[in-house]
């Protein structure tokens, strides 16, 4: 019996181990392409800690993707993409932030905001684009609190801009 | 003056243990009816805790409730309904998470997101509907700091979608 | 080598001594006026602290300036003006929930929220007019994690409302 319980641990402390370290290895596996992250040109900056709290700079799709209204300019498809790469923008950021993307403890909150016409209301389907990412790359712990909603216009006509708090690892 | 002082401190210490303990007595004696909180269809979660801090997830009206735009077509009163019930969908997330809602030290920060036109400009009025409730269930404790905005457009028409945090006691 | 160690150290004790408490003097060189900061008239309060973390409620522009939307009512320069103005405001509050703005460690997170017209696509220009009164008066402390984006309307129709969490210098 003590042994079952003692194989029991080891194999939750492996499993707990892996899934603590692999984020970068999903990462390979996934074949995303991360480019470097590059720094706000104004008075503000990519992200900022306090504590195990790192609160991002909003961010939208990469280089010159992604613009446009949903609900006018652009599918729910087209939508995904670029939350897709509003969050391949943020993994460059924590790259750049953290060393790697392992030192991630977990997702905490996405607040993902959706350029649309009025009458749009499948912002949560855009969203997903960014939140289905978190989850490829960081597992459970990838699984965040949420909000999806339609703003009225956003910089340069980004088809989404996307904020996020993540809590990291204890050094 | 020794016996007074003792008085005093006792009459403190009851005071707080009571205003510590009674969300849940105020809920029944506002007689809400607080329902099961539903888990999210995708890869977000209603709730992340870190450290005493909760992140909830934002939620609209419950069931098919407070549907429409502010400034077309839904009153003040409808908005502030809608805020209100959104408010109590917080509160079956908070129970679901915490077990009680005795757990809640603080309502912390608020951002109230209202669909509406883009004259409307009584935001305010509208998210009162979700403060005022936080009072009613937790007294001092349920005054937060807050946002009250006008968006494009929200999930499946939603009057209001809303964000909170929420400090934890500690246990 | 003692003595040149000893004398490094002593400067830059000076150097972070100094920086962490010249954000007072700073408003005094840039010759800023901070009114006294209002109280809320409902049921939220300006800010809500948690442990070092304050978190502030939106503002607008002070008194009954920068109202109107930009990509309609207002120039650039209008709303760079609102947004500063906006930023005054949270050092009203600031002063007021700490007594010194000597007590920010960092400005964290700002949410910079233009109302605007659905094709104005420069709301980050607006919400330099924020950003850069921070870091006047905070340096490079006052630097932040942020976002600017476009709003469907706010209350009162201000041109923007601005949220921000500061980090507090511990007692």
């Amino acid at each position: 019996m003590k042994k079952i319980v003692y194989t029991f641990a080891l194999i939750c402390f492996i499993n707990s181990s892996v899934s603590a370290q692999d984020a970068e290895q999903r990462v390979k596996t996934l074949q995303l392409n991360i480019p470097d992250a590059p720094s706000p040109i104004a008075n503000y900056v990519n992200a900022v800690r306090v504590g195990n709290l790192l609160f991002l700079s909003g961010k939208g799709p990469l280089g010159k993707t992604g613009r446009g209204k949903l609900g006018a300019d652009l599918s729910i498809d087209s939508g995904y993409a670029a939350a897709r790469s509003a969050g391949i923008a943020h993994l460059a950021v924590l790259r750049r932030e953290l060393g790697s993307l392992n030192k991630v403890k977990r997702i905490v909150k996405v607040t993902g905001m959706v350029n649309c016409t009025p009458d749009f209301t499948d912002q949560p389907k855009v969203i997903n684009g960014y939140s289905d990412l978190m989850v490829e790359v960081f597992g459970e712990r990838g699984k965040h609190a949420r909000s999806a909603v339609g703003m009225a216009g956003l910089p340069d006509n980004i088809a989404v801009e996307v904020e996020v708090i993540v809590e990291l690892e204890t050094d």
